[in-house]
């Protein structure tokens, strides 16, 4: 059966990309108001090209951007899936590094494959595609599908999914599924597809240090002077010990131990530490030395500076003692630990360690526990073993990024979600000049096909 | 005799304030080649005010901005002194932030006293002509100054002094003279002139950290890979020590003690330590804890950080790793310390600290040795008993701050070099709004009266 619905998808190519490409025409920039009206051109978009499938389908009003619900019944008793993706996008800043325009895909060639370039092409429309364009080839090819499918694609992901949750909860009912799969991931290698099954979780914080009440010029108060610089440095040097680790007291009190079933998957993982950091021009981790490099990445829990800014930064010299001095920092969490905990114990740690007559302000950014897909869920062999039918293997695995949504969607629907994605490492998403190997869209669509009918086999 | 010149001052004031706002007017900007016009009409202004006097003067081209140099006469026999001042300014930005015109002075009430507000009003202008106007108010009275003086006015201060070297040495002997009066510095207090015997040298750096080849995204990349500011941050926390020291190996080895008789007379100095701090909402000397404050600002050298820059500053967050982080620092240093040493030190001590797959680079700023008047000068006492003549007392003192043409002047003409001024701490010199208290500008001009009687009864 899934020949025909292949062989279908084989012979649409361009009928696909152009779909994909109308979408990623339209700028559906979520975090910027004047892009509102674009982004629900999206939602309209794609309701109406699920309806266009045969879908129930309707765009959605929140507070934010709209949602899109979209339902495709299969036979009676058959497993019922969610899937969930996004339509909206970040900025395409900076505007200059792109060498194309953002929003005019293009498809170039690179090595043996292709590249789908443009914002979204990757993060997350290409991925969403590849979802839709397989039911689209299923149903063109059989009539209907295997299985009950749902869809859910949100308008606000890369500004924080704020109207998400209340929304579940008001549609609970109509979103009840057997298992919701997830579309916005990495695969291990760009010849190896996974199943995402632990996300580290977020705490993010901006922190202000003011010493005296003006700007000074060093050598008339140099020494005698609190310098917020200094100090600042001095804090967020202590933040790390020499051995990697984060140095604030109780950090890791709450990490929950991988499980073994987990690490020793991991274990037989083809990941190459060294190469991994050469790719990147390095080649000494920079975590905790106890740990491997896969272990750093994936699971252990970290700090990080984003940003640095205060004092004088122009050509030459100034000698001034700045007063004020500001960073971005973040906390990537393990299993266990809890957010608000953590960022608590942080500024706990800054505060300790502040001057008597420094003063320190803090500004709570986002944040989101880590999440893990426990061993056990009786989807994750049949989509191993569908995504495994395309690429002639596939692995379950972590990843060190943070995706709040996954952890949302679990608790209001009281069923386990899978992360399945076809990017690679290499995709730029968030950056210009942002891209999808046509392989992802091409090979994607064709797993999601060995994936329904290995899922409809379940029922 | 000094009566009639006191007189002659204090019934000339509006005269002697428009000539000094004529030349404010001049935006003799030094560092900014569109202000190179305006530079040379305040040295033609200049020397042509010199020639009205009765000197001989004229403007000397160099390969920067030009000096002005004049001489007038005294008796056969009588002492000769060089006084030095500059006319060149600091640029007036950041223009949003002065409540008038920077280049158009303006004498505003202030308490019992009048500020003279405008960019350069205080640093030098207005300092200089203290003195020219001193000899001015002289000669109408007498005819004749009763010693023999020349005027050496630079125009490349505030940019670095680069022509005086060369410049002196060629002038050496028309510069050839029994001490040198240098009119750029404070007032011990706003009541207490003072002759300034030391100041802390200075070397300057630029630092940039670079790890990865490329900006990273922290879900995916942290914990692993080097974050540049991370690396920044913890090699500039190492520069101090908890106890408020500079933490770099021999930092203090060449540190000349300070002499028993200038501690002593400093231990006599009613310094309020506390009052110092409190003046700037501070109350913890940042410096080495087993220092006193006035020993931290004057003679202790130290280390400042003056800007740092990299990765993210923009609102919300942006969970980038930054695989480049730059910082601006400086050292003050003190008597016996090479500023080249110091240099080298800090750059080892930074390559022993950076982890192997980071690089640096270092670009050399600006550096002068520290410089101090050894006490035993004949002249310290009769500018010190001038200066008491006005103001019912006067001191010695030292200076945090660091003026390398002190240094210069006396190295290249053999001689000692002394520090008078009349400036205050908070005249917000380089900064909007620099002023100058009309009473410096007054019991300035009639101290230099005292000082010149005083000097000429030396011979």
């Amino acid at each position: 059966m899934t020949k025909t619905i292949l062989k279908r998808i084989d012979t649409t190519r361009d009928a696909r990309l152009a779909r994909l490409f109308e979408l990623v025409r339209i700028p559906s920039v979520s975090t910027d108001p004047a892009y509102a009206a674009d982004v629900r051109r999206a939602a309209d978009w794609l309701a109406a090209t699920l309806r266009d499938m045969g879908a129930e389908a309707d765009v959605r009003d929140t507070e934010g951007h709209p949602m899109v619900l979209g339902h495709l019944k299969g036979p009676d008793g058959a497993p019922h899936v969610l899937f969930y993706g996004h339509y909206d996008v970040q900025p395409p800043d900076p505007l200059e590094l792109w060498e194309t325009e953002p929003f005019e895909p293009v498809l170039r060639p690179a090595g043996d494959d292709h590249h789908i370039v443009g914002r979204g092409a990757s993060d997350d429309k290409g991925a969403l595609m590849t979802f839709v364009e397989a039911c689209r080839a299923w149903i063109d090819a059989e009539g209907k599908l295997p299985l009950t499918v749902s869809f859910l694609f949100e308008g606000e992901e890369e500004s924080g999914s704020a109207s998400l949750p209340g929304f579940l909860n008001d549609a609970a009912d109509e979103l009840a599924c057997d298992v919701v799969l997830v579309c916005d991931s990495d695969m291990f290698d760009p010849k190896t597809p996974a199943v995402t099954t632990r996300l580290r979780g977020f705490v993010a914080e901006e922190i202000s240090v003011s010493g005296a009440d003006r700007d000074l010029h060093s050598g008339m108060f140099g020494n005698a002077a609190a310098n917020a610089l200094t100090v600042l440095t001095t804090i967020l040097a202590s933040l790390r010990a020499p051995d990697g680790s984060v140095a604030i007291d109780g950090f890791y009190d709450d990490v929950a131990p991988l499980p073994t079933e987990t690490a020793d998957a991991w274990t037989k993982l083809p990941f190459d530490g060294d190469k991994f950091l050469a790719d990147i021009g390095l080649d000494a981790p920079a975590g905790e030395r106890d740990r491997t490099v896969l272990e750093q990445l994936w699971v252990r829990p970290s700090c990080e500076i984003h940003g640095i800014w205060g004092g004088y930064s122009g050509p030459g010299y100034k000698t001034v003692i700045p007063c004020e001095a500001n960073a971005k920092i973040s906390f990537r969490l393990a299993s266990g630990q809890d957010p608000e905990r953590i960022r608590a114990i942080f500024r706990k740690h800054v505060e300790k360690r502040l001057p008597p007559d420094c003063k320190v302000t803090f500004t709570a950014q986002a944040s989101a526990p880590a999440w893990a897909l426990e061993p056990g869920n009786p989807y994750i062999q049949p989509v191993l073993d569908g995504l495994a039918d395309e690429w002639g293997r596939s692995t379950t695995m972590g990843t060190g990024g943070s995706i709040p949504i996954v952890g949302a969607l679990q608790d209001a629907l009281g069923v386990d979600a899978l992360l399945v994605g076809f990017a690679n490492l290499d995709n730029r998403i968030h950056s210009p000049n942002e891209k999808y190997d046509l392989s992802s869209f091409e090979k994607g669509t064709r797993s999601w096909v060995h994936v329904i009918d290995r899922i409809s086999r379940c029922g």
